[in-house]
């Protein structure tokens, strides 16, 4: 998906949201557990009652990972079922030696054709490129992520600006704002207005709103662009809502929540 | 394996080499293509050409994963061929909030069994704790990669030190030298004095000999301390050193070359 799809979208929804699908076996209603693939079946249910809320659904790779191949076949049914207008992120963090993202990229934009991937920038500009190779795919890049270990390395002064801004300025050498987006988390919303100077342009991916404890409000105040430029994701305060009969009734009750509060804002 | 178990083997295969299992099935030999599972029957023949040179396999997590759910069965194959006394490393470079980084050390430790996994540092310490807390397994923390974007951001100045070396400080309170190593590359030869300044006792992982250039005996000179402390890599070098029908006999070549080298230095 290009960038003007997705900002045909947004307007077209009246929402920026991301739903973060991390399908955990253990968290999943027990009455599912009797599916053949119980994972899928919950992601489909979810994706059913919310895919009118939701502009981006977000696999959570490592939850699919951790059950061998299994997983992997739970996660393609799932990517099958999302509709083509809403755009996907494998959140994956991956990032190697350029040979090996290349295998990466492969993966995730060959293999299972998702939109976009998040990448860690710790090893710089050849581990990000190959996956900016292929047409209308993105690479979501880590520069202020929303956990506490965010504070170790990220906001570290190098020169004259932290880490994460060094991290959004060096890396628009590689690549722009229609194949490229960040990872900036709503748990530290007094800096987006930091993260805007130096990526007007750009859509960030912002994690941290809900069971992290971060305010939309906030993040709309100080992250919003002409375009939106903001896909706000919530996991767990969403899909895990009720872990009854009635999980995707009260998955869709909170994503409309949310929806109408960015339709309000837009 | 813990560490006392990684020095004994060591010493008695006078090696600290480790061997890069990137297995691409584009490159290797077109006879075994008509085998049911090329990628394990070339990592068995590698494997059983290699073992007596070799105390490390390091499976490159890409190239399975690109293969889909067979590749990860490949993986599990191979992990179950390699010699119980034989450390393995994960080469997945994964990385994640705590929740979603405990599901990445399930994968690894639990599902496959492996000895160890590399992980990012980007986003700090809850994202690398949830690795430590499996007995006997290891993180192998990226510190200073072997490619050209390590220059990026790993080498600059944060207060009086580098990104590389405030890492490799800080993450000593997180595991201590029986759960953590660290990846520096031999490619920047002349820096390991500085990082044996920081970490004079862990392990060093250390790709970058062979097809990347680094040069083992300067690796040697400024990286070993007085349990070796070393785990040299080497992938192509080894493991497509032949494509035609001799290519384990000339892996095992290769590999005894790196050993004896290895045994006139320890």
């Amino acid at each position: 998906m290009n960038r003007s799809e997705l900002i045909s979208q947004i307007q077209k929804k009246k929402s920026f949201l991301c739903i973060g699908l991390d399908t955990d076996i253990n968290k999943i209603p027990k009455h599912l557990l009797e599916a053949e693939d119980p994972v899928y079946e919950f992601n489909k249910s979810i994706i059913d009652a919310t895919r009118d809320y939701a502009v981006a659904y977000k696999p959570n790779i490592a939850f699919y990972e951790c059950m061998g191949p299994k997983g992997w076949e739970s996660l393609r049914k799932t990517l099958h079922y999302i509709p083509k207008d809403i755009f996907t992120i494998a959140d994956a963090k991956r990032g190697d030696i350029g040979n090996t993202s290349s295998m990466y990229a492969q993966t995730f934009f060959s293999q299972y054709d998702f939109d976009s991937v998040t990448v860690a920038p710790y090893m710089g500009e050849d581990s990000v490129t190959p996956f900016l190779e292929f047409k209308d795919k993105w690479v979501v890049l880590l520069a202020l992520t929303s956990n506490k270990g965010a504070l170790d390395f990220q906001m570290d002064a190098v020169g004259g600006e932290r880490v994460f801004e060094k991290v959004l300025r060096v890396s628009q050498q590689w690549g722009d704002a229609s194949n490229m987006m960040y990872v900036v988390g709503a748990t530290r919303g007094e800096l987006f207005s930091d993260v805007r100077k130096v990526v007007p342009d750009h859509f960030l991916l912002v994690p941290g709103v809900g069971a992290q404890g971060g305010s939309l409000q906030e993040v709309c105040r100080h992250g919003m662009n002409q375009d939106c430029g903001l896909l706000v994701n919530s996991s767990r305060g969403i899909i895990y809502a009720s872990n009854g009969i009635d999980f995707a009734d009260r998955a869709a009750d909170e994503a409309r929540k949310v929806q109408l509060e960015m339709a309000a804002v837009l």
